[in-house]
């Protein structure tokens, strides 16, 4: 089975307690891909960059089955650019800098190449260009699930509402969930989100594990207890690629199965925390994943019997 | 097997979003009792009330197996009272009053007909009141679990240190943990208090559950997503009072039983939050509690074949 994933392919600089870095890759887009390409092939890319991206990641991905078709390059402008700096409790963080540059022209189309795909991850961007994206479909997937932020809610929330009825699943985390519906309980915000379109919602914690609703039921999935956080960035977006490639791979979209692939996506986030940028995720073997889906099963694992 | 209590009896008064209590009564000697009742026989309270502390509530806890030969009553002063408002999210609070009275003068001693018990909770108090009572133990009990706060930190840390060393477990919340050691790491935390004395480690997350450290082990229980938390006033007590409730019942102190007793501490948890006060621990059934636990085990089983 094949997944369209619609996201940033940009540059971030990130300081932490740990340490800084320059300019390295990152964006939603790569996450995603590089964590999903560990499940699924092909990962059919829609993205923009600048004439800086690095050739060699390009290769890199179409080696691990990502296909850029959809990756449209513009010549004279640079790729997208995020600064930021980790507080020392690594939950939270100042934006130091954003460079939109390519970002703010981005129209993508989908190549021929990627129609018939049964699966699409779309990454947080406006909400527009995630409704074109789904109107650009000749078919639709067997599950369409989307992120957002709280910019799009303070900027676009008509729109969002929108394409919220369009898809089947909603991946945020807990403070856009409260925001999205001015709800303290996530449970509330729950019941109200799965009111306004998606049938799925995935509600991520952080540090604290995510959570699945749908219907009447729900199902939680901690995250992995960690001696060291070294760098947050793209863990929820990694999460989501996991998830996504999980899914792809099985073709599978009943409850039980999104189970699972909530216990994958966990597991990939723990990788992308332990290195700068995505490149826990371009080494991590299939023994090494499995070993960590182990751990969440010991994690959580208890017997009890009712009498 | 009987448990052994100490904490304290108070009046509360409480301010939530949902309402405000006049005084009633609280008290971490009072959730711990209640909620380990449902499961254990005798639960022996330690304790100091003053003259205005109701008859009634005496002797409901009387008729619940709930000893009182250790409740020293003195007849010229007021019980403890403690008045806090929470805040909207309900997961911060002001404490707007803290009225010592009888607590100032608290000096336990055992009574002959506590000797011999197999368990022991020490609630949060003086760290050398704590220790008084475990030097008045004729017999080392199965186990001792210790609750401690903020507060000790800060004004008796080396009375802390102390009794850490005579203690197997220790129940804290994550800001105590990080204040203890001074680590942000819950992991590094953990390891840094299991070297000084502690055995066992059970760190509440509050909304986000607990974690249950010992050597190399560690397991995770979520807390249950409630649609509305009414008062969390006593919902870390009344865990432990479910925790060391079921490990008395059992009498069994594997890792595997103290996963139960967790999940158990969870569920009580989960009823004492659903109105104000310990009210909701005295109207439980048991169908309630084991349809709770099964709850428990809804929300994060999964199945997963690692091929």
């Amino acid at each position: 089975m094949s997944l369209i994933t619609v996201g940033t392919m940009a540059f971030d600089a990130i300081e932490t307690p740990f340490g800084k870095t320059d300019k390295i890759v990152g964006g939603s887009g790569v996450y995603v891909a590089y964590a999903a390409s560990n499940f699924v092939k092909p990962v059919q890319q829609i993205s923009i960059i600048g004439y800086d991206f690095p050739e060699e990641e390009l290769a890199e991905m179409r080696e691990r089955g990502v296909w850029l078709d959809g990756v449209e390059v513009v010549k004279d402008k640079k790729s997208f650019f995020w600064s930021g700096r980790y507080h020392e409790d690594m939950n939270s963080r100042d934006t130091l800098a954003t460079d939109l540059n390519v970002l703010a022209d981005f129209d993508p189309s989908i190549p021929d190449s990627y129609q018939g795909a049964e699966f699409l991850m779309l990454g947080n961007l406006a909400p527009k260009v995630q409704l074109n994206v789904i109107q650009e479909l000749n078919e639709r997937p067997k599950l369409i699930a989307m992120d957002t932020m709280n910019f799009w809610m303070e900027s676009a929330m008509a729109d969002l509402k929108i394409v919220l009825k369009y898809v089947d699943m909603l991946i945020i985390n807990d403070a856009e969930a409260k925001q999205l519906t001015g709800m303290y309980s996530l449970v509330k915000a729950a019941k109200a989100i799965l009111q306004m379109g998606p049938k799925y919602l995935i509600i991520k914690k952080g540090e604290h594990g995510a959570l699945l609703f749908h219907g009447n039921e729900v199902f939680f999935a901690p995250a992995l207890p960690l001696e060291d956080v070294f760098d947050p960035t793209g863990a929820g977006d990694t999460f989501a690629g996991g998830f996504m490639g999980h899914i792809a791979k099985t073709g599978d979209i009943s409850f039980e199965n999104m189970k699972r692939g909530i216990i994958v996506g966990s597991a990939m986030a723990s990788f992308c925390v332990e290195k700068f940028g995505p490149s826990r995720l371009k080494e991590v073997t299939k023994e090494e994943i499995d070993a960590r889906i182990q751990q969440f099963k010991d994690l959580v694992n208890f017997e009890i019997e009712l009498t």
